[in-house]
């Protein structure tokens, strides 16, 4: 019999999440009941979504509970299952408890994957899992970009901005990153190949405006947004007629204390005929296998890079999660729980 | 020889326009060269979206310059041409002068029409003008309303939104309207049709929300806005998984001394795959036909009614532009300029 650790909300964060609002629980291994089976999770994907679920905020996923254990998408080995559709040995990625052990159902969003089909298991919780996913529909489903149109991407140095900046390149389309730092910022172009950059650090709004009409002087056909906030208003001043702004995540507002900034130039969607999208990746459950095929395909011939930040064993689990807030991960984090 | 008062900015209006943010200046009759007509204007709109264009704020329409004449949509009669396609006597509706007589060109928006297809002249600028056309494409194009679904519509008993509410009630939705002040409200109702009324006047974020909420148990697929704001925030919060917002004004915001209220609900857009989409009337111009048959049919047979408030005479101008921003007037404000 092993000993099960789990990482459980302690109390709720007030603005940036701290170490002290989590702890490591030691449980004893889960058994399945009818229906249920048990996951030892090989990767876990830390994302900053999870920061919503730890408020009273009202977010499309459940609250977490004072106690209860962290939720998010992990790799796992089938070790006992009471599902007929599962067997021991299956590889299984889900939303499950972030925890050496997880005792889960099947869900909508849960599917097997083949370790032997990919460069690295963790490919499957990256590029070919949410992040990959996020990226691939909120650039062709809600931007749809034409080439030749001009893309902004924020948070373009990051896991989802920067596939879905590549995917842009690959439609054919000028792409603008913004990223924070003069180090991400260059990496944009000499990593991720686009074709100009805009360091957000230390610009106020028409500041920011006036840094994106210098690289897009005739306009953003789409704007794909993961942060919100002035980028997010800087943006809507800049959108062309018929624009599109694909919004996948408002990071910048997930920790806020203080009030969100207001969007003066909301009225621009109005007077450019554009749109703001928001979608919620699991909307797409159907078109998974089409999308996954796209992507390592695009991954296979290098037309898209992309880095994992892998950090080591479940007590670096909150550490690793608090990285996602300061700028310092550089990819798509996630945590290797295979050393054991 | 005939002089012709137009009305002209004298300052740009700080907040709320007051009147002395305007004057009536006298000149000589115009004078048509090239290419140009004039016209004996008959009926002149006024709408509260003249006042983007009397501030520094960029909008879509040109800025009027201090000492030029306000702009509006105008119904007049030609008195002389130098264009081939344009005679005298012709009745032409477009972007024109606030002004007895106005000096034109042909442009997108200007079209003929024959006053006896319609009950009242007025009608052209009200019902069949861009009031009703915005009604007709915001609700139909951009909400998309199927039978069945869950309408919510801004300052539904305006020109624009008690029209918007009146074609989702034809489309078989369940349509709650919101309005300033209890006369206004009953009229949602007894007047419009609607299924539920909401007095948005002394309500706050919390309280706003509830009451859609309780008008709307299951959310709101469709909102067809006016005004942002708070009623905008609350029926974010307030949408159903795949909800469409239809911006068709910020009116909340035209006169906004203080700052913006912030959205703090705009991640709804991601938890419920929905979006929020502004669109320019004009971009519609080639199914103006189509729309305006539509809405004279539903006219005449009595599926939707309407008000206009019309004022006399040039000097009413001011004063009538005025009262769109007190909530004093009841229907699509014009001006009756045929008594001379």
């Amino acid at each position: 019999m092993t000993d099960n650790r789990q990482i459980v909300l302690r109390q709720r964060p007030s603005g940036t999440p701290r170490a002290d609002d989590f702890g490591v629980v030691t449980g004893p291994m889960p058994e399945p009941s009818d229906g249920e089976f048990v996951l030892r999770n090989l990767y876990v994907s830390l994302d900053p979504g999870i920061r919503q679920r730890l408020s009273q905020v009202d977010s499309y996923v459940a609250l977490i509970d004072i106690g209860d254990p962290l939720t998010s998408t992990t790799l796992g080995v089938v070790t006992a299952s009471r599902d007929p559709r599962v067997s021991v040995g299956d590889h299984i990625v889900g939303f499950h408890t972030v925890s050496e052990y997880s005792l889960t159902r099947w869900a909508p969003m849960t599917r097997k994957v083949d370790l032997d089909a990919t460069a690295s298991p963790s490919h499957h919780l990256s590029i070919l899992g949410m992040t990959g996913l996020t990226a691939y529909f909120g650039m062709l489903d809600i931007g749809r970009p034409k080439a030749g149109e001009t893309v902004l991407v924020s948070t373009a140095a990051g896991a989802v901005g920067s596939v879905a900046a590549q995917i842009a390149k690959i439609k054919g389309c000028k792409v603008i990153g913004i990223a924070g730092g003069a180090e991400k910022s260059s990496r944009l172009i000499t990593e991720f190949g686009l074709d100009a950059a805009i360091d957000y650090r230390g610009k106020d709004l028409p500041e920011l405006t006036s840094a994106i009409r210098t690289a897009a002087p005739d306009g953003i056909d789409i704007y794909f947004d993961n942060v919100g906030g002035i980028q997010l208003d800087a943006a809507l001043d800049c959108l062309t007629v018929g624009g599109r702004v694909a919004m996948c995540g408002l990071i910048s507002q997930y920790n806020a204390e203080g009030p969100i900034p207001p969007l003066t130039n909301l009225f621009k969607l109005i007077a450019k005929s554009a749109r703001i999208e928001g979608f919620a990746v699991l909307r797409y459950a159907d078109r998974f296998p089409e999308a996954l095929s796209d992507l390592s395909s695009w991954v296979r011939d290098g037309r898209i890079v992309f880095r994992e930040q892998i950090e080591d064993g479940i007590e670096s689990a909150v550490p690793a999660f608090l990285k996602l807030f300061d700028g310092r991960n550089q990819g798509k984090m996630m945590l290797d729980l295979t050393r054991r």
